[in-house]
Order: structure tokens, then C-alpha cells, then sequence
């Protein structure tokens, strides 16, 4: 039902959405015939300001782009015109012409609450594979995480109150502002306005009326019955253009109006005025629907302080994470097959060094909440339910992408497990995570044989 | 050149790229014969923080966009499905389908630099073809726009020095990081690591190696001779997998190296020092290359500091615009026809009044700097010159899109006539902008003809 084809900017192009560094290091490996396997994972270093966990997304594009990888005759034909790449040799250019993903992944699953240093996905695939697919992985998971994530906390706030993706718009384009309604969707969205995203993703569309179709008339109680008219199952009317509570006034006495929409002022005191005016004039079914600049800090305030608001539409402040706005997600070699060994790889420069060797995650549940998850060796047997699954074998998915709401059931799910200080929207409570005596045995060990 | 139909979703299905409440309006505009034309334009309230200007970007998408406008026969089947719709008659799918933009666009030339209030672009055409283009248009110029302003940003604190879009992996997916590699060229950037992006655009596309690279030798001097090896013709080696300044030796011992890359660390520190390496080695014209979370604030506190970096690599902050990760521009009704006459329209929320009428952007020259701008009413004519220029007439477009260097151009002279004092990336001066006289009559008269 998803079509995740067109998540990406070209299907049948996409192998060169990826830094040219990615190529120029596959000619090396091509030149020196590192042709063994290796694991590279994709985890998160530290979490954004203010957040206390992380919701996965973005391994259905993922694994979408790995099933799909593949040059064609055009992108080669760029690639030999590049000055760094111009004087490699055809067999290079051949290799990449027949090159096709035939790894492994394993990933955790969309929706999963997640924590710094834990992966969220390995690739394991000869060399050059692994390489080439850093880029799109990073732009994939990165990006639908931090929304996922975002959307998690604004859903919290809201305390079971439907909060509705607004942000097309203001969206890092419109690429952007599809995979937000779907990250949005898998946090805890209720739904979105993007009509193709909804669509696409099979998610519910929402919206009613914009100022324009106030301003276009000479009188708003023209304009809301004339609306009205037209939908008259019930309609939203956003009361706002001039004056809130004459507009609410007027939108009390029109038959079949669902809701009122409030988009500027003082939410606050405007909603609880506007309940009164509803509830006076008899309109009590009628909802109040609050948007424009929300976010997860002005909800729980607005509803801490008993705004009578029944839904929410958030925009920018969602589909941006405006204030965290990226996700540092990183890729990186944790172990290579050399003369048909596997040995142990990691970094060490000052703040981005890393753990080697392929890892699990095991994570301890106990009388309905998470207590603490130890990174592990992927070969080492630790207490706790492990979170990395296969998910691709030589190349080939091993099953069916899930339903969406079945990732948002569990984020859902797993966030409302986390203990409560860590879901915490102001200066959360660190979630417990080690490593294992294995990982830190072996990490040592790697450091002393390069000393 | 530009493959503008790649930087939208699918080009046959960008219709449905809208939000919902734009196509129940058209369905109410639609029964209720509201068929006269009307005119909106799209500007900024604000500034985003610490900017004191904008630079113009993403008209080429908004024309793309207006030019293919088509609603499919899938489209119709969705939206006959939603709830909201399904109960409106055939007439209105009808119109739907046989839909096309034939209004006029009238826009300031991307990489002209902006202030708010100024109109962007002003559309005019009937209601409906008016209305629903609103959400993809505001998506389109709202994103470019905010990354060309950040790169101008980013490319005025190097103060010649070459900067590159780095950004990918941690753009708002892979639509995101393509938009941002163009909106960056425009700003000023001299190139990026995206692949796709620089083919597409016909822009410089850079990169050379990766930590990757060097973990998966045993050796980093190994891991550089060999590299190099296979690009004889120069590269840059990235000299901070473990101890930067070792990495630095190495380098420097290596023949055919262009330039080193630093990536972690005090980099003030970093690149003297290893400045004083490569030139004790008689390394003369190697060069240093720094990235790792980088923005205008660090590059121009290094510059300052004399930091000797000859080139930058700008990602995440570049193409998320990090300090300031959304621009607010909105999309508003100022003019219709009604029954043959053009009405003036405006919007009286609090914050957020607009000035009714088609506008003008004036703006005077003089002794090599911007003095102010006046917006005027398109129909009077005041000093200075005129910024907003026909772009499409009758849904066709007057003349070909620009060369990408040539907006690059643009951008560059724009930002340079500047006060200073606005150029400013800490707390800039305010540039001078006035509304006309003939406007503020026309608010005024507005406004009392509604109380």
C-alpha cells in the first residue's frame, strides 16, 4: 500500500543520492581489492537537546533504497566525467555498473524507543556495499527519527487529545514534508493535511477552511454559513480572521458546525472564552481545535492551565523539530573480514570515539517498565528481550514492511514503558544504558593493540 | 539542465502536494460560483533570529510547479473517498480534472535579497487555480529560501574562502538535502558532496575520504599511501580517525597530497599546529580543510582567531539552518474580483494584519549601497528600482530560468550592497522598509469600511 518509491528523488537514480566521498573510496577499495565483508552500524551519539529517548523510523526507505540500489548507464557516465574520478580504470566503472546490494541488515524496529550508542541498524555486506549506502541511511533514519521522536512528545502533552501534522508548508520542501507526516503518524499523529501523504501512506487527511476563504467574502457570517452550506455533515470554521469571539459568536449560530478553530492570539483566555460562548449559545457538541506554533511545551502549558481545547494542529515546530533540528546520526565501521578473519574496527578521536565489534541491544523489562538496556556483543547471550532482528539476507527483505499503525501501536506502546522521568518534555531522567563487560574487554583490548 | 521535475514528490501526482483545507475550499469556491480572479502574495512577517536579511530561492520549483499542475484521474478517485468530499457533486471533480494554472506570476529573481513584508512572488488567477497552488508554493520558496540565507551567512563569515555543502546525511531526507545543495550554491557555496544534487544542477561536486577508510587498514600510514595511490593527480586525506596531529605527520610525508581535513576537535589549535607540520615538512602548498559542525558563528570566531583553514566543510547546520530551522513566509488573499471590479482585501488577526493591494519593492541605490525600500502599490511608480518582475503570464512562462551561477551572481553582488551593519550574522542593523503612503490609505480605508 505504501509507496515508498516515491520517498526518493528518482527510483531509477537514486544509488547517486550519497556524498561523492562514498565513490571516491570505493575506487580505493576497488584498486586494492578489499573486496571482504564488513559491519558497519548506524547509531546516535548523544540525544538532541532536551529529549530523554528516541523514536526509531525510516528503515522501510531504507531497506526500500537497498533492495533498489543500482547505477545507471547515466550515473556512470557522470561519475567518469568527475576530475577525482576521471582516471580510474573501466573495471571500477564496471564493477559499479553490476553492483547490487547483496548484504544483510539488522535493524530494530520502527517505532522502538532507542538511546545514544545503541544501533539502530548494521549493514553487513562486502565492503564497497557497505560503504556506498552510508549516505541515504543516514538521510533516511536521522531525519524520520527526530520527527517520530518529536511527535512522541507532542502527543504526550496532549494527553490522548488528537494532534494533527499542519506543516507542509513550512517543511524542508516537499520531500520533507511527506516523510514528516509519516514520522509524525509513527510519534502518535492522529493524522495530517499533506493530501498526497495521506494518500500515499494511507493515513487520515484532515482540514476544513484557511482565512482566504473568510477575507473572501465581504462579511464573515457570510462566509461561515456559505461554508457551511457546503459541508453540511460538519465543518471546522476557523473563527480568527478579525475578531475571535465575534467570530465565535457567529460560527455558534450556524446548524452543523463540528468545531471552531482558534490560530492566533492568546490561546488560553480565547479558548476558555470561546467554550463559554459555545456552551451559552446551547453549541456544546461543537469542538475547539487550537493551532499556529504549537509545540509540546506550549500544549502542556495550555492544558496545565485548563484550556478547554479538544485538538490540536502543529506545524512547523513538529515537522522541523524546531528546537532540535537535526538528528546525529552516524555510520560506522565496527568490523571487517581481512584474509577471511573477522577483526575488530573503531575510531578514536576525542568525542567520536566508538565501540567495535557488531552489537545487540538487550533491553530489561519489569512490572510494566523498561529498566535498562546493555549493549552487548551480537554473540554474547545477555538477560532482557534483544531489539536487532534481520531484517534483509543476501540482499532480500524477509518480510513484509508493516502496517503503519502497527508502528505507531508500538511507539505507543514502548514509549509509554519508558519511566516516566525519561518521557519527561523538560530535562528528562537518563534511561539506563551499559555496555557489557564483553564490549569493554574487547575495546581495550583493540586500543592496547594499537598503542 | 536543471531537472526541476525530480524536486518534487512524482511529478505526474504533485497535485495532491497540498494541504486538504486548500481543496474543500475549492470545492465551496466551486459551488458557490466564486469564479472571479484573485491576487496573493507570498512574503515573510520576520526574520528568523539574528538574520538581517534573506535571499530569495525556490521560484524555479514554484514555476515547475505551477507550469504541470494536473490533477489525475487517481488523484480524483482520493479524493471522492475523503469524508469531507464524498458528498460533493461531480461538477466540482469535473473542474478538478480538467484544471490547469493559467494565471500570471509576477516575482523578485531568486538570489535577490529580501526583507519582510516584501511579496516574494504574487500570484493572480482565478479563485480556485489561486488558492490550492498556496501550500506547494509557500513549501517550495520557504525552504530555499531560508538555506540561501544561511549559506550567504556561512560564505560571508569565510571571507573568500571556499565552503561546501557537507549536509546529506543530516538534510530532512534526500529531497531536503538536494534543495539544500542548490539553495547553498545560490547562497554562495562553492559546491557539494552530493552526487545527485551536482549532477542535476551542474554544480561542483566534492569529497575525497571518509573515517571509514582509514579504520579499515590496519595502519593509517598505510591507509594514506595507499589512498593516494590511487589519486595521483592530488586528494585529501582526512588526518583525525585517532591522533590528528601524528595524522598530520603522515600526511605530510606523502607525495601528491592536495590538502588535509580536520574533523574533531579545538580546530584554532588543530589547524596551527598542523599548519607548522606541514610546512616544517616543506608541505608548502598543502592545503587545510576543516569541517565537523561547523556554522558562519565558529568559522568566523576561527577566522578571527587566525585559525590558517583555506577551505570549510558545512553540513548539518548549513542545510537545516540549525539556529533557525523554519522561515514563516505565508501566502495571503490582497485582491479580488468581484463582479467585474478589483476589491481590496486584508486580514485584521492580532500579529498578524496584512496590507491590502498588489504591490511594488522599490529600492534605492546609491554611492554603492542599498539606501531603503519603499513597498508601494503596483500602480504608483516611486523611486528606485522595481524588484518584482512578470515571470509567467497566462499559466506560460516569459523566459527560460536563469543559469544556476548566474543567481549565485546575483545573491553575491545583493548581499554586497548591503549596509554592513544588516550584513551582520550577530545582531544586525535594520534594513529601511516603508510601506508607501498610497497603502497605509488603502489599510486604513479598508479597515474602516469593515468597522
Amino acid at each position: 500500500m505504501v509507496n515508498t518509491k516515491s520517498l526518493v528523488p528518482d527510483g531509477l537514480e537514486q544509488a547517486l543520492v550519497t556524498d561523492l566521498y562514498q565513490l571516491t573510496m570505493a575506487a580505493a577499495y576497488h584498486r586494492h581489492a578489499m573486496s571482504g565483508r564488513a559491519s558497519f552500524e548506524l547509531f546516535v551519539r548523544r540525544l538532541p537537546a532536551r529529549r530523554g529517548f528516541l523514536v526509531a523510523a525510516g528503515l522501510e526507505q531504507a531497506v526500500h533504497y537497498l533492495e533498489h540500489l543500482r547505477f545507471a548507464p547515466r550515473d556512470l557516465d557522470y561519475l567518469r566525467s568527475l576530475p577525482g574520478l576521471r582516471s580510474q580504470p573501466a573495471a571500477f566503472f564496471d564493477a559499479l555498473a553490476s553492483l547490487k546490494f547483496t548484504g544483510d541488515l539488522e535493524a530494530v524496529p520502527e517505532g522502538t524507543a532507542v538511546f545514544p550508542n545503541e544501533p539502530i541498524l548494521r549493514v553487513t555486506a562486502p565492503l564497497i556495499e557497505a560503504q556506498i549506502v552510508e549516505t541515504f541511511l543516514l538521510a533516511a533514519v536521522n531525519f524520520q527519527t527526530l520527527i517520530a521522536t518529536k511527535a512522541a512528545r507532542v502527543a504526550g502533552a496532549a494527553q490522548g487529545r488528537p494532534c494533527y501534522d499542519f506543516g507542509l508548508r513550512r517543511a524542508h520542501g516537499p520531500g520533507a514534508g511527506h516523510l514528516a507526516a509519516r514520522a509524525s503518524f509513527i510519534g502518535g499523529c492522529a493524522g495530517t493535511s499533506n493530501v498526497w501523504a495521506a494518500r500515499e501512506l494511507g493515513i487520515p487527511c484532515v482540514g476544513t477552511m484557511a482565512h482566504a476563504w473568510v477575507m473572501a467574502h465581504a462579511e464573515e457570517a457570510e462566509a461561515f454559513r456559505r461554508f457551511a452550506a457546503v459541508f453540511p455533515d460538519g465543518t471546522t470554521l476557523l473563527i480568527d480572521t478579525y475578531d475571535t469571539l465575534a467570530g465565535a459568536r457567529l460560527a455558534a449560530a450556524i446548524p452543523g458546525v463540528a468545531a471552531v478553530r482558534l490560530d492566533s492570539g492568546d490561546l488560553l483566555a480565547l479558548s476558555k472564552e470561546v467554550r463559554r460562548i459555545l456552551d451559552a449559545a446551547g453549541a456544546r457538541p461543537v469542538k475547539i481545535v487550537a493551532s499556529g506554533d504549537l509545540n509540546e511545551y506550549k500544549i502542556a502549558s495550555l492544558l496545565a492551565a485548563g484550556a478547554p481545547i479538544d485538538a490540536f494542529g502543529v506545524g512547523t515546530e513538529l515537522v522541523t523539530s524546531a528546537d532540535a533540528p537535526a538528528l546525529g546520526g552516524v555510520y560506522k565501521l565496527v568490523a571487517q573480514e581481512v584474509g577471511g578473519q573477522w577483526v575488530d574496527r573503531a575510531k578514536d578521536s576525542p568525542d567520536k570515539a566508538t565501540y567495535p565489534g557488531r552489537k545487540q541491544v538487550y533491553r530489561r523489562f519489569d512490572g510494566g517498565s523498561y529498566r535498562g538496556d546493555t549493549i552487548g556483543s551480537a554473540e554474547e547471550s545477555l538477560p532482557g528481550e534483544a531489539l536487532l532482528a534481520p531484517v534483509m539476507r543476501g540482499g532480500r527483505r524477509l518480510c513484509d514492511p508493516p502496517d503503519l499503525r502497527a508502528v505507531q501501536e508500538r511507539a505507543r506502546q514502548d514509549v509509554s514503558r519508558l519511566p516516566s522521568g525519561v518521557r519527561s518534555t523538560g530535562e528528562p531522567v537518563k534511561y539506563p544504558v551499559a555496555f557489557s563487560e564483553t564490549l569493554d574487554a574487547r575495546r581495550r583490548a583493540l586500543k592496547a593493540g594499537r598503542a
